[in-house]
């Protein structure tokens, strides 16, 4: 690795530079979303912009030492197409699934990866030399809307992403906020029907069970094989695993009413949840995000808006708006560098 | 009014004791709470120690200029009982029902008072000449709790307070959980049944709809009436507004099995809830409090801790404990002055 000397390296910036890290024009950051999937690297300059992005495979599959190197290696590929030297990395920030040690850094169970206890922070900072920030990828993204995006100024940011689950998060006085050492703010956990259908989670009625993409798809899925929704027939047919955010949005657009209703209904639920998000954290600003969002802006933010406005009491009615995330596949990885450099750097 | 000099006495404090306001030892603190029905002003020495009590009824009836001075005069008698002279006031803190703007220190609208736009800050500040502090009743009563009460060195306090309605608040990081300009945290309508009750405030199936002392009390009366409650015949009828907390406990004790399970029933939804509010922001202490845990402290908070613990994820169940409140009628006039020393010297 060739930042092994990146410590005694910056030791030898002049005193001028080193006395306060504000001042260093130079200054970059990484942020980093590590998906399922996919993990993203992107580069900052010290004014948040992007220069580089690297994208690649998680392949959590291949093990923890393998899925570490990757990282390593996705960082110093992005820094190596930006040109940048690792010694000018201010710092990194790493929106990571799964329930988290925040003080350690560490993930200590991510499910889609099959790894256990990852010593992310430890690791990369041994790699790179510079401080590392670990969040929840979700309160990530919603620090990314937050600070760079769809909420940008806000005193409270609530964040409700539905996916296959629904993730979410909440930005209070500029910090996320957060357990005492965990995250927190799981929406999609929160009980909204007593004798609703079974979660993922082995209990029953919690919102993702009957408002996530996965809920939706498998009330379309329905509707298909009753025959009621022919062109997400055509589209997708009766496998949940095919009906994704972009062929519902396709159906509707073609004419399935009833797939405008199952989604619709979806939202509304969604809605009576922001509102007791409402009445509970008082945001000015709920940011709605992730692929159904983006696939169906329209329909799902002015229906959650609409119900939860018309949930809370009075004097909750004119104190907040719902909006479309904007920062789309970047909000993880670019709230996590915002997020590391507020918390170095304030 | 004998406190008209003291802004120009207390600069005639020696210059050492002054430069710092944490090193007066005779500071006092007034903490004040403004019910519907009573007003008690407790003053509290330098470090928030009780050193005299007054109880008054608040007449709200009588009008916004009778019940300011009221407020004026309970606190005017508090100081001479306690031969504490008005200049000695470092701050006071006022916890008020009703919409609040935090900043004004006004009550936009009491109900329960009759009042609308009570401006007690401003009000307050000109009778005593020291800086006050207005907050929600319930946050006052609940940071009362954490500051010295069941919930010391938490690092989130989640309060809730089973009454006629349902009043909640939280502790954040040693801040109360706040709007922009406005109190938060109403757990009371928080959405728990989509079909349920009708709830004072014109929506369906708020938590306090089915688990307040209202919502018990109406349960309670419908078995007596059918017969299946003799006990809390013979006490209380099938007048709800009869039904109070002790009378339920009584009937309870005397063996109306019906009543015990009509208040484990609404102990479990607010169980349901407190898990809900865990999943969000992730309190390591939920007090429970008011007139109807007081009654029945071990049934309740059982029932609640056992609910909460079996609905929240695996990650969740040992990180907070529930527990009955400390501080009785005293938390939010308590809780109203320390929350006041906390923003004023911090």
């Amino acid at each position: 690795m060739d930042v092994q000397k990146q410590e005694s390296q910056s030791n030898e910036q002049p005193p001028n530079k080193s006395k306060s890290n504000d001042n260093r024009r130079d200054d970059y950051w990484i942020g980093f979303d590590l998906g399922g999937t996919k993990m993203l690297a992107a580069l900052l300059d010290a004014k948040l912009r992007v220069v580089e992005r690297k994208r690649r495979k998680t392949k959590g599959h291949e093990g923890l030492d393998v899925g570490l190197k990757r990282i390593v290696a996705t960082i110093e590929s992005v820094l190596k197409e930006a040109d940048v030297e690792p010694e000018r990395l201010r710092g990194i920030g790493v929106g990571c699934p799964g329930p988290l040690d925040l003080k350690k850094g560490v993930i200590r169970e991510a499910p889609n990866l099959g790894w256990v206890d990852a010593p992310v922070k430890e690791y990369l900072e041994d790699a790179f030399h510079c401080p590392v920030v670990v969040a929840n990828d979700v309160d990530a993204g919603v620090f990314g809307e937050h600070a760079l995006g769809a909420a940008r100024g806000s005193h409270c940011t609530v964040g409700v992403f539905p996916g296959t689950g629904i993730g979410g998060g909440c930005v209070y006085q500029d910090r996320i906020l957060q357990g005492k050492n965990s995250s927190c703010f799981e929406v999609g956990h929160i009980q909204v029907a007593p004798d609703g259908p079974l979660c993922g989670c082995g209990q029953q009625g919690c919102l993702e069970s009957v408002a996530s993409r996965l809920a939706i798809a498998a009330a379309a899925a329905t509707a298909v094989f009753r025959g009621q929704a022919p062109h997400l027939r055509e589209i997708a047919g009766t496998d949940v695993a095919e009906i994704r955010s972009g062929a519902l949005a396709a159906a509707i657009e073609a004419g399935d009413d009833v797939i405008e209703n199952i989604v619709s209904s979806a939202a509304e639920k969604i809605g009576v949840a922001v509102a007791s998000l409402v009445h509970l954290v008082a945001p000015d600003t709920v940011v709605l995000g992730g692929g159904l969002v983006e696939a169906m802006p329209d329909l799902i933010v002015k229906t959650v808006r609409a119900t939860a406005r018309k949930r809370v009491l009075p004097s909750y009615k004119d104190t907040f708006k719902v909006v479309a995330a904007k920062l789309g596949d970047d909000a993880t990885a670019l709230g996590a560098a915002s997020w590391a450099r507020q918390l170095l750097c304030d």
